[in-house]
């Protein structure tokens, strides 16, 4: 089965995003909007409880943090993907880093960096009119991130939740 | 905010169901295929905590089940719904009857029947050609409970997940 690591933002942060994604993301009706901590990968079913259990071992040893959303960038010419960038991003790339040590490394072709997509898989055109429309304007949204969550692939591509992982109270 | 509380069953009930959702339900791309224990309610963020904890509460004094979904039937002329009806649906009644005790009493307009929709919304000729040629299929479906959680819905009417409660061991 295939399965992801994710955080959801605080609902009016979703709002926001999904105002956005609505248009400009494919996946916007696959997932709620989210901040990747770990790609899709694949688990034999043998192996879940331990997962399960590791991942609760690193939540509980981790503070529930705030991390605020300040700005819009992307990721062109890797990829057509605009996002709302993370200031002081540093605990979320710690848990992923965390997390990614329970599973075999993987060449990963990029380094982490931590955002939360507003849209994705854009023409070059549509790319830069919406980064150049959203690019001076002043994003001030902060959210509690005191969990996180493993999520399980349907065969139409959408993502339903298998189990949170509380942090420690702050 | 407004929240929910549902059981999502295994992935391939999931996948079986949402084959059908995909053309009987509105609610396909808002939700992933589950059977509702409380209907959507308003929470104020103050009762939030203690909803929660009374929820863990209420999971860790009932043990993991299996249910069966045996066969299709629907809510006509109630509403044109139509499921996936649970055998031995005691444990899920029983487990709706303890949420529902921690809220003010609601005058329900029915009672409560634990199902798995598959279509929902349908024109009456709709319904009655989806029924009649799913009325003699024979389900052998099982799935294990083991978890249920707690949702809010967002702005665009599509459900983000808050969290998961684990029922006791079987």
């Amino acid at each position: 089965m295939y399965y992801g690591i994710a955080i959801f933002p605080q609902k009016r942060v979703q709002d926001l995003v999904n105002s956005y994604r609505k248009r400009y993301d494919p996946h916007y009706a696959l997932i709620p909007p989210h901040i990747t901590l770990k790609e899709k990968f694949e688990l034999s079913d043998d192996k879940l409880e331990k997962t399960v259990a590791d991942l609760e071992k690193i939540a509980k040893q981790m503070k529930a943090f705030k991390v605020r959303f300040h700005k819009v960038s992307h990721f062109h010419p890797t990829s057509n993907t605009i996002y709302l960038a993370i200031d002081h991003e540093e605990p979320i790339v710690e848990l992923h880093n965390q997390i990614e040590q329970l599973f075999e490394p993987v060449e990963a072709p990029y380094d982490y960096i931590p955002h939360l997509t507003i849209g994705q898989k854009m023409s070059e055109d549509e790319l830069h009119d919406v980064y150049g429309s959203l690019r001076m304007r002043k994003f001030e949204l902060e959210t509690l991130i005191d969990r996180f969550h493993l999520l399980y692939q349907l065969e139409n591509g959408s993502w339903s939740i298998y189990q949170t992982f509380l942090l420690a109270k702050q």
